[in-house]
């Protein structure tokens, strides 16, 4: 798929089928986290595969804004070293947009769980078994759609200024 | 170009032809930035053009990692609210990622330069006129590259584990 149709055609999906996603899928969509660029090109971060569903369903239980982790066929918690570069939580949100995009080219839905900094996150981190000194960036839900929803943008030019900041 | 291509080419590019960009390109790229996802869709985002020759001199001078940014045709600030989203620094992130793959897609090349929280981003916003309730989430330079860089990834197996976290 073209970049900028991934870019311009996704969206979160939060409803999915029941059908699995395939393991190359999944391998290919874990490459594209892999390959964001990160400061000073550290890499700080960690993927972790969430099928099982008792794990899934912890999650769900403790997370208001991701209580359908559990019905995606997979959940992906972005994990990162927040001294594993100068700039970890933009390092673990570029890996995330990769993921997103990755995962909408190969006709697959997910959904960004915005987890770092959140009331949950302390929790998240328990479920998954994850060390006092690394952090979950994010929390991906992923699965085949069943709803393609629409949302819009703020036109351009209210958001562009030049050589200078306006608002506008 | 294919979004995997995309992502897996993609290099951070420091040096640059004299060429300037094309509007047209400019306008992709932005639009690239725009189409970004944000947490609730807050969109917390304004993006300054940076093409004058001062403006771009002033912050390459202040600027220990961005002191090639005057040797690019075009800088981007992406500037956020930081009470604009629940995670503006990710959604900063995200659209900064999105104008990473949408410039090297159309030939460009860019450098993410990393300025949330540096040293050196209060002198940044001082030059932008970016107010003191706003941030400049990345500095982004642009232009048609004149190099290739390579650099590497460590290994997926390395990366990730299954249904908790995992050192390896």
């Amino acid at each position: 798929m073209d970049v900028f149709e991934a870019i311009r055609e996704r969206r979160s999906i939060r409803q999915y089928q029941a059908k699995a996603v395939p393991e190359e899928k999944l391998t290919q969509i874990l490459e594209a986290g892999r390959w964001a660029p990160s400061s000073g090109n550290r890499q700080p971060w960690k993927f972790i595969v969430i099928k099982d569903e008792e794990v899934k369903s912890k999650l769900a239980s403790i997370a208001p804004f991701g209580r359908f982790i559990d019905k995606a066929p997979v959940g992906i918690a972005v994990v990162i070293d927040p001294q594993g570069s100068s700039h970890p939580v933009e390092d673990g949100a570029a890996a995330t947009q990769n993921i997103l995009l990755a995962a909408h080219a190969l006709d697959l839905g997910a959904c960004w769980i915005g987890s770092y900094g959140s009331d949950y996150e302390g929790r998240a981190r328990e479920i998954l078994g994850i060390p006092h000194d690394r952090r979950i960036l994010s929390l991906i839900s992923l699965g085949y759609p069943t709803e393609s929803p629409e949302k819009g943008r703020v036109e351009l030019s209210e958001l562009v200024s030049c050589d200078r900041y306006a608002d506008k």
